[in-house]
């Protein structure tokens, strides 16, 4: 072994972590630093640009795959959820465990906050050159970082469009990832997941930007608060911020059933029966079998 | 097992349905939801921003992908049509049933139904701000959930136009699953046919905005003469809506037509012929061997 | 079998062509029609809208696209060339037997020239509503069809235009269908091809279009001389049509060149040292087993 | 064997090259002269036709499926890395062997400067008809080769912005190759690392156009340093050409490092423990066995 497989040998040893749950949560936390660092960037080159460099196109694009792109880092580990209400949709169906929810959640916010502070001191001096560090208003910046409702939204409508968005999200998720339901190859699950981010943000972006993810909206959020856009980030439109803090988790409720009884529950049904039905038979069998033998066991004891 | 799953495998036991054509009846429903939610998503997007969020190419990538996502939720279950002309060209080829198209054709508009009652229901606000619930004139918005003809366009050229359109898409969906010409991997006819839906729209899309779907533009059309923009949508250009809903199925028959004849007829043939040199081979064997047993018991019996 | 299947039968035994060549040139020429009938209407779409459905981004992505939905059209059968320079390239790789390029060649142009048609028939109102049929001038719509030199550009820059693009194309293809150099998983050739026109078309085309296929560029401008645009479609610019007809052919030679010296002749011969090493110990091996058993023999003989 | 074959063997025989490091380093030449090609080339496009031909997003395109099309090229015969910084990266975990850095370096350079040279002689009349050959000014061309930073950013954040650039495009590459930690099918990476540099470029790409690749960059520069636009290239902005030559070797280093402490050492180690204990088990059994065997020698000899 040369010294550079030697140093990078103990390098490992010393950093490797060996509880499991820490570990997916520091999966977790990157790849959803990489979600929000592509995303949150691409915002940042359509807005600071003017649109020169970027188009609402492009922050769809970029998120999507950078979705995809989160969930290849860390999917081996932790499943790559990068969004609470992904988690939350599957501690739902039993398929993940409670205690995983508030671990993920803190990480993933953690990783979202890094990730704003990345794309803050990458766009510094573009930040400072262009816009103000406001939140309302023709140069405003905040809307790089976390999402803010368009003039035309109430806070009802505003609900229910992350209610629908998360909805849409978890059903096409809850399809990808079905076990019983299994429609493509291994390994293909990022880029669906991907595309379904994509054409969320195609069809369900104008009204607030689709956050339909707790952290990716909350963990910015918190940054912009302490980076110097202040409160206002908590207060405008009288605490829209706990939209997209909230709304999201509903939206998973919903989303989990429609699939479920669209498609899911008769899915899973038609394999419990057939296994139900298999038993049966050995079952039967199994008594066929005791008996003609007790009744051999007898004629034996006749003889 | 936990109280949770005691709760969850109770709930699948009473939704799960048994009827096979049902279940397949409403898989169909969702996807087509899917399908038109996010293609009309994108398509009120686009309209009510006046572009700032949207342009046309955002609607292709939209109707392309919620293809393959709709197709991805209830593929495995229905076979993902998402399309009474893709039904159609299954049943004249003898792939499905007749008696499945006209239960499809009923859960596939139902579907597209509820796809426009969400979308209108989470671009409400949107909707009263921007336009006004008109078919033709500035700031018509019922071309955001049907299609209406451009205005250079006359009925014969609309008809023509979606013929063309229904053709061009079963030509290339008939390739993707024709089980004698196999061109891709399992798993991938998802995205295959998302990039034909897309390439329509790309290419097709310019005369009256490639519907080559009766469901997605039947059921839309209906909803919105129920929610605010009356009978216009069915009256308007002396009926046009009928093209979209009839012109398809011939587009399916010449596309079904097409296909066979310049491929498919002879792909399949090959495959006969092969078999049919086999059978006849294994006839003369079992005839040869028929013989020789007949002469050796003959040999015997004179022995 | 019930009647359906006896009438489908019986068509698919009237319609089967036994000739192979034949059967593969149909198949070349139902492709190229899907090559060009969607590259060319998204030109149309993008030309006759004045940009409000489409861009230049947009035809990159149908000529893509579309290029991967012909190859998997036809590509079981055929190979899936839908380019003359591709057959051209691989004949001179004796990959394909000679016979086959001037049949592909005819093929593939009859299937451009009808899918020039189509497009023709579908956006007939639209020709007439808003171009000229003129080759020059602010409304010209010859380009639709086929492909017009910018105004900067000289015909040496468009000759060498036309080579460097055949060449990029041909050395991306070479790459993915070598037998000895086999990086993508089978079935995605179509799909990475699809991907190769699209970023010519993103990065060579604004000298004069791309065309880069002399069946795609002569096919439909056949069509266009005959449909009304006259024989300036030939004479414009002294004989431009000349450049996308013969250019590609000399792309196609430097284009095969450069892979094999670059990347494939070391491939192949890597391949072949490994065969011959294995003969050679085989040899080798038999030799002494020869010798040791003559030894043998003649130590047999000696006894 | 017919004449064709027998000539082209003799060629195949010719050219071949057995020296290992040799064959790699042309592959990586051919490789990142198709990366430089297609990607400058839509850069050429985009600026020459002034946005008709081309925007920002097309650049995006063309330098993320060129990538792809650049590794599937070389992909089999060196790895397909493009990029010093990558070379650096897997030399710094082991992975590939030191004397590869500057042989990779040399030639990926070569690459980018012929690919520069092709692009120039392709865009020849475009460049002399639309722009002057200047480095700075409202019709400046020489950002169509090299990159240059916008007027907002000074060189402090223009070097933290190739930082971070490299570094997400490394810790996303090696989360692909990464032997431990493998989330997609054999065979897509150079599809997934063509959708990192598409994300990069949507994300970082306003601040000074996404270089993260030194060979890239000063290939192109250096072409047209000797092209015509002179030693402004370099003196400009006190020498920003440092910037992308020395960056990004700093952000691989980063980004290894990002990567290995978050997931991959904790992949690796798990990897280990798992074979040590397995090891062990053998040697606690391979004791046992060692110590029965003795003990049964020894009552063997007790008998």
């Amino acid at each position: 072994m040369s010294r550079q497989k030697i140093y990078l040998d103990k390098l490992a040893r010393f950093f490797q972590i060996r509880n499991k749950l820490l570990r997916q949560a520091l999966a977790e936390c990157l790849g959803t630093l990489i979600l929000v660092m592509f995303g949150c960037g691409s915002v940042a080159q359509f807005s600071l640009s003017k649109g020169t460099h970027g188009q609402f196109l492009t922050v769809n694009f970029a998120f999507g795959f950078a979705a995809t792109l989160g969930i290849l880092v860390c999917g081996q580990v932790s499943g790559g959820h990068l969004n609470p209400a992904v988690t939350f949709s599957l501690c739902l169906l039993g398929r993940d465990k409670w205690r995983k929810f508030p671990m993920f959640f803190l990480f993933q916010t953690i990783g979202a906050f890094f990730a704003a502070a990345v794309i803050f001191g990458m766009y510094y001096d573009a930040l400072w050159d262009t816009g103000c560090f406001t939140v309302d208003g023709e140069n405003a910046t905040a809307g790089i970082f976390a999402t803010y409702p368009g003039k035309h939204l109430t806070l009802v409508n505003g609900f229910f469009d992350q209610i629908i968005g998360t909805a849409a999200l978890i059903v096409c998720i809850l399809a990808i990832v079905d076990p019983y339901n299994n429609p493509i190859p291994q390994g293909l699950e990022a880029f669906t997941v991907g595309f379904v981010v994509l054409v969320i943000g195609l069809a369900m972006g104008f009204n607030s930007g689709y956050a339909v993810n707790p952290a990716r909206d909350f963990g910015p959020r918190l940054f912009t608060a302490m980076a110097g856009w202040g409160s206002d980030v908590f207060t405008f439109r009288n605490g829209w911020f706990l939209v997209p803090l909230c709304a999201p988790f509903l939206g998973a409720i919903i989303g989990t059933m429609i699939y479920q009884v669209m498609v899911g529950f008769h899915i899973e049904g038609e394999f419990r029966d057939r296994q139900e039905a298999k038993e049966q038979e050995e079952n039967l069998q199994l008594t066929v079998t005791t008996n003609s033998k007790s009744n051999s066991n007898g004629k034996e004891a006749n003889c």
